[in-house]
């Protein structure tokens, strides 16, 4: 008898059906014993009356993989409305040993460090798999419109000579005797590839070695980065992002439903047009110091929240941060040259995507590089391309865990990450 | 005026129109000279009378990205059957630098280290181009196979306490003061994540510290995993796999049409059963001492063209593999334990997949670590999972840049790999 999934039993009425899965949950009353069997689908309820099978129920442990064989049959109690009757059992492998904490439950209660630490169970729970379905979801809707939009995918290099985003918070690996870094982002890489296919992207892990410990950083994760050429400025950029948002959150709906209602989230609306604000008036709208050279969390949850009282949009650019505080290959904004034509585009008043301009001609990263201090030599197999005609270009990262986190409303990216890295965290 | 692409000028005929690109060739006549311009789409040809421009265009340097407005006007002789008649000419960004080798010539007459050194202006070739592309439409394919199968795309860690395939082809990595590896392969976030997902699959980099600098071995490589749950034997994989080459095929087919042609290339069949040899009966085939425990690669190729000649078929199984020779979370077959549940699949002569039914019994971890002489303790993490419930599982690792090397008839897998990694290089 071929198995069915727990998703698939009402169509299965009245028929003999095989079941497989993890124990979810065993209740075991005076006379009937009721199996809840949990698989990919989710939940599917035996109802057991013999003696010698309740029996076995009850020696049964949770997270045990059983089969069960039953005849399919309706009861509005029951998750789905089937439940099945007379069944069988058998169990495939060995008893498991209970987890730490409950996973029938409708919330994990375990600590988030209790959790990371038994990652591979605590991902059982419905609600934190749905956070991960919701992510490979939106992966799916980045691809999905960078495809239909000309864009190439590319594989890149986690392993070079030099950092490219800031000396600092890189990883060193010991390469054949050598010294190499993983790399923090794709970015010298997509640049390149603007070269060969105009438009390329990459979805793959990048790393930080970031010093501070906090519930928005990690030092792994999922970038997923755009690059295209033939731009007017950093506005085509933002054109192609907004879309992007849209078939990723699209995507989350049409192939996530079901993980979205297990959270109780819903997907917000992108309009046609994102609001945008320029750097010095998102200072102004959040009360900051004008002087400031960046936004701070606070700052830019008051821009956030700005964007849904002015605008009820969930999403808000801000455009043309200062040169100061972008990194070097910044394409600066001819009308001032002080600020550049880049953008961070917020979601739910946090930071998910830095983008903007770069630079395209070899001069300019000469002297760029000049005025940050930075020698060439490092950077030469980088730049030296651009001696090779490169377009007007830009691009953008959004960071997965990000993504997930603010739309699923997770407080901390650990939260939608299958298992997390972090100066405290190797394993599991 | 909006730009249009190469490829579109058919459409365009009689109409004014915008290409951008980069200059491929000058061909400097006495009266008239052509330029053709390179796009992401094709190349397109622009006929210069005017003695001004004709200076223009003799002044221009390959490489350098320009803009030019004309009418399309028909020319059998042209590539696309069209060409622009009185252009004008627009630079953008800089003239470009001459790259060291001839873009314009059907075949990149540099050696393959040449390339490499320059490996952001070497693709741009249209046959290097055209290799990535077909690797972009695999990638594509095998997505979509495992997404109508039910599998859940993962992002796992790549920065491990552990070696997962072998303990000598790690590198290393300073982790915040510890020591770290890069991951050789997902292969144990796969398998706890079937204890989530039931079916799983992850495209992205593996890190292998090869020894050896061979045409078939990198540094990083993409690797294309798959693991799923509930199955009997490692039957059920291989008929997984078998689905999945024929996603991937049928996607370059559809997707990637046009690279083929460049490449000369051709998708091969993918039958609905593919021929399989249990492992001795390989040896026979191959001539081999009948007490080897492995392939080598002259009794791969002897297997491969054994099917050619056979079947028809440029794939073959390999089953039953000595479990001396595989990875210690293997399945034994249980009829005859010195061999396993595992098989390679050849295609064309080169293995390209490993896979295999993993062992999913928490004491059969233990025994298998212990007959392989391993310490538990860096295993522990993942080993443990093991007790809470593991359905029956298994999976496979496809190699991208050896499945498009082979595809194209690629002699080295750099050939195919946008900025390969070896023991000698590490940039560009």
């Amino acid at each position: 008898m071929r198995r069915i999934h727990a998703s698939q039993l009402p169509a299965h009425l009245g028929r003999s059906v095989r079941l497989a899965g993890w124990v979810h949950r065993r209740r075991l009353l005076k006379s009937v014993a009721f199996l809840v069997v949990r698989d990919a689908t989710g939940l599917g309820q035996a109802v057991v009356t013999d003696p010698a099978a309740r029996e076995a129920v009850a020696r049964l442990t949770e997270e045990t993989v059983v089969e069960v064989v039953g005849t399919a049959t309706g009861n509005p109690a029951a998750p789905g409305g089937v439940e099945l009757t007379e069944p069988s059992l058998r169990v495939l492998g060995e008893p498991a040993v209970p987890p730490p904490f409950d996973l029938y439950r409708p919330t994990l209660n375990a600590s988030l460090p209790t959790q990371l630490d038994h990652a591979a169970l605590a991902l059982r729970h419905p609600r934190r798999a749905a956070a991960l379905r919701a992510g490979a979801a939106a992966v799916a809707g980045f691809r999905a419109t960078l495809d239909g939009a000309g864009f190439v995918e590319v594989h890149t290099p986690k392993l070079v000579a030099a950092a490219t985003e800031s000396g600092a918070d890189v990883f060193p690996v010991g390469y054949f005797g050598r010294s190499a870094y993983l790399a923090q982002s794709p970015q010298f890489y997509k640049q390149l590839l603007v070269g060969v296919f105009e438009r390329v992207y990459e979805v793959g892990p990048a790393f930080r070695a970031e010093p501070h410990d906090t519930a928005r950083h990690l030092a792994q994760f999922t970038s997923l980065d755009a690059e295209l050429g033939f731009i007017d400025d950093h506005r085509d950029v933002m054109a192609v992002l907004r879309d992007v948002l849209a078939g990723m959150l699209g995507a989350v709906a049409d192939r996530a439903a079901g993980s979205l209602a297990t959270l109780g989230g819903s997907v917000p609306d992108v309009p046609a047009e994102l609001p945008a604000v320029d750097f010095p008036q998102a200072l102004a709208i959040a009360g900051a110091d004008p002087g400031a050279l960046d936004l701070d969390p606070a700052a830019e949850r008051a821009v956030g929240q700005w964007a849904a009282r002015e605008h009820g949009c969930d999403f808000v650019f801000v455009t043309g941060y200062p040169m100061a505080k972008r990194p070097f290959y910044t394409h600066p904004d001819p009308a001032r040259p002080a600020y550049s034509n880049s953008f961070d585009l917020l979601f739910r008043g946090v930071e998910l995507v830095t983008g903007g301009q770069r630079l395209h001609r070899y001069p300019d990263y000469r002297a760029a590089l000049a005025a940050a201090g930075a020698p060439l030599d490092p950077y030469r197999p980088y730049v030296e391309a651009f001696r090779h005609g490169m377009p007007p270009h830009g691009g953008f990262a959004i960071g997965l865990e990000r993504f997930v986190a603010r739309l699923v409303g997770a407080g901390n990216v650990r939260e939608v990450t299958a298992f997390p890295r972090d100066r405290n965290r190797l394993t599991p």
